[in-house]
């Protein structure tokens, strides 16, 4: 184990370089015209898989974009981890609050800016440079392992459930291993073992035909952005809580152990605040911000447009005003229930002077891991051993649609490694990942293969 | 008289084919990029008068676009009217919805179709061509005339006001003859007594200082696209009264007399709704659709943008939501005090949560003009003998903020020859102008001039 770790310290250096060609990589899953990126993308994560030493290295094309797999089980009687991230990042804009371009990596104050830098390239990278490092300074790795690295998980891993399911034989495996999910705090080993789950769609409102002049009409009939905002106004009770009837039907309420747990960890509503710059934290009535992030189903707007959008003024009544939307689930609520919820409630709430759509775009499952899984308690004492550090557990508001995928179709649990941190400006200008979790990182990931293999 | 009237029958035709050039200038005056445009239109608008006969024209420079002054003064003893007008025109987005390039002009089924046709080249190009009928058929006119012709109402005429109160003396007149208003319906002359003010805003509300991932913070803070909808939705109760504190304490009341009237006229609510395509009209309770634009008091979003309004989907919290907002106002309310009121009032719907920012853009009065006055009577007579049939009276939705203007500083009222339509798409895609309309308009124009000097 000595080896494997001086080999990583030694090529340290060589490995943020390597990152930074990752980073400048255009690989934007949802614009179309990112396609070529894409493909790119793919041929950098298969190219460095086979320099790190694994066989059976393979892009396998879907109707989406290409996935990556490698391999190598050369350890034969030991367990197989399978590791998946996801190669694909969110789009860019607003441009304009971007420090330096984001497809051109900079490193300040030992954080790396880029999009994708945090989420999800740099924590998946860790993961290649560790089994590398075996290789290269062993020779073998003490457990099987197996890569499956995607393209589409920002726009809701459409061609992924599909894939594993299809080849379920290949992807085998006691544990999954995921770093895409943040530490509590810097230089705090952390592990989650909770995931919300996602609905997102689209909703469209629409009034008259045409736009019209809203002094000869205003007043006449009914403006679609004023009945959109008053059905999102609708959306939510006083108390912050979601309206739609049925929806927290069946809500794993919080334990007693676990609101216990989070009121431990060290956390300030008032320094979250300020980074925030907002005069206080809001939402359900009832529970601190912790369980509301974590445990608690949110509804938001993502974005919402309409009408006259430019400079100046234009006086008109739009014809249509769009939003989109998405709720955030918890254990036991399923996606496709809850937008079919949202449908029906959306629709209600609609007077008969507009025509109103919804598109339910995509969506993923909330997940929970349980705690006492000997990958778990591997990955804890691992961290541990990296970071100097004790283990937390926590869950995470954010989902990742294919670990209640894992899940249901492996049968393997997941242990979530994660390394970024949520002020890394995660889906948002000026994203970045701080490179001593990098360098931890790859550490964390070296002592796991060797304590889960024991 | 009857040499005139010979004389605009013979060159009606070519009097399609000057206004199609004017309507080829894209003179949009909200938007920078078009501001040679502006200069082109206002030289044009000064070549037209100058071929009319009239002399001292003349193109004033502004701040903003020029204004273009020109006049008669050959009949001394009689009365001054001065024509108003406007050559600039509105924003052509959505683009793709006109059926024709908004500035390639295009005769189909006697209308012309292009931006500016009926709001308001077309109908101010009405004037300048009855006073060349004059000229060049008899000579002479037999009252006086000026007209001024701004490049700045589709912005609210931010500097027109400055230059007629700095003008007084060059623009005094004993009446102002404007058409930029519509026909109650198709060859029914009609003038309009009253029309509405104007209040526009831009509200721009603020949670996080960056957009955030909705997975990991949607729990945590305020949504501005939630908090704007909301605040939205409490600008109007059940009934469709505005919520605004104060907001209806000016209001001059409709006579009974006019609800009569109103209620005299042939209107469908059904064909309206059938034409915007409608399930049912929609506005304050208590009133008749007529009566809700022409002479209640109106509050609509012409605009709302924020978050993520591109294809797909992008999970995040926007740091900021932006709406438009605009009021129309009736006799006695102020545009100022009204967005004052709004503003006030908006600020205190906002939670802490957030910040607010209200930008007042522009405004303009409400009008009603006395129907026993000299040239409205004068006015209505005129029409009549264009049109063969008997004039009727209404109010306007719109706003023409100049015409409190000339009340207020020339003492003069006005006289509203509206001659378009409301169905003639002003402000949207595929906005056109009925030539029969043009056609009758010359000669109502020219009837006006007769009988306001008798």
């Amino acid at each position: 184990m000595e080896q494997v770790i001086a080999y990583i310290n030694k090529n340290y250096d060589s490995y943020v370089e390597q990152l930074k060609q990752f980073l400048t990589i255009k690989s934007i899953s949802t614009l179309p015209e990112n396609k070529a990126d894409m493909k790119k993308c793919a041929e950098f994560v298969s190219d460095k898989l086979k320099e790190a030493g694994l066989s059976k290295v393979q892009i396998f094309k879907t109707e989406g974009h290409p996935i990556v797999y490698g391999e190598w089980l050369g350890a034969p009687g030991k367990p197989t981890i399978l590791v998946y991230g996801h190669y694909d990042v969110q789009p860019v804009d607003p441009i304009d609050l971007w420090d330096s371009p984001p497809f051109e990596p900079v490193i300040k104050d030992g954080k790396i800016f880029a999009r994708g830098a945090t989420d999800d390239k740099g924590q998946l990278f860790v993961h290649i440079k560790s089994v590398e490092a075996y290789f290269k300074s062993v020779g073998s790795l003490p457990i099987n392992i197996k890569f499956l690295i995607e393209g589409e998980e920002e726009i809701g891993s459409p061609h992924l459930e599909p894939f594993i399911k299809a080849n379920k034989d290949l992807l085998k495996c006691d544990t999954v291993l995921v770093s895409d999910t943040s530490l509590f705090a810097p230089g705090q080993p952390t592990l989650t073992y909770g995931l919300r789950g996602l609905s997102y769609l689209e909703v469209e409102v629409t009034g008259p035909n045409r736009d019209l002049h809203s002094g000869s009409y205003g007043g006449a009939v009914a403006n679609p952005v004023n009945v959109l905002a008053s059905m999102i106004s609708k959306l939510h009770d006083k108390n912050g809580k979601i309206t739609i009837p049925g929806f927290y039907d069946s809500v794993l309420p919080l334990t007693k152990n676990e609101r216990e747990n989070f009121k431990k960890l060290k956390f300030s509503e008032k320094k979250y605040a300020a980074d925030l710059q907002v005069a206080e934290l809001s939402g359900e009535k009832g529970f601190s911000t912790l369980e509301r992030t974590w445990a608690r189903p949110t509804l938001d707007c993502n974005g919402i447009f309409g009408g006259f959008t430019g400079k100046g003024a234009k006086t008109i009544i739009p014809s249509k005003a769009t939003a989109k939307i998405s709720m955030r689930l918890v254990p036991n609520q399923e996606p496709k229930k809850a937008s079919k919820l949202f449908e029906s409630y959306f629709k209600k709430l609609a007077p008969k002077s507009v025509k109103v759509k919804v598109t339910d775009l995509h969506g993923g499952y909330p997940v929970l891991t349980p705690l006492n899984h000997k990958a778990t308690v591997a990955a804890s004492k691992a961290m541990e051993s990296a970071f100097g550090k004790k283990t937390v557990f926590m869950r995470e508001g954010g989902s990742i649609p294919v670990i209640a995928t894992f899940d249901k179709v492996l049968k393997a649990p997941t242990v979530l490694m994660g390394l970024g941190l949520n002020s890394e400006n995660l889906h948002s200008p000026n994203e970045h990942f701080n490179l001593k979790h990098f360098h931890l990182g790859i550490k964390s990931s070296a002592f796991f293969f060797k304590y889960f293999a024991e």
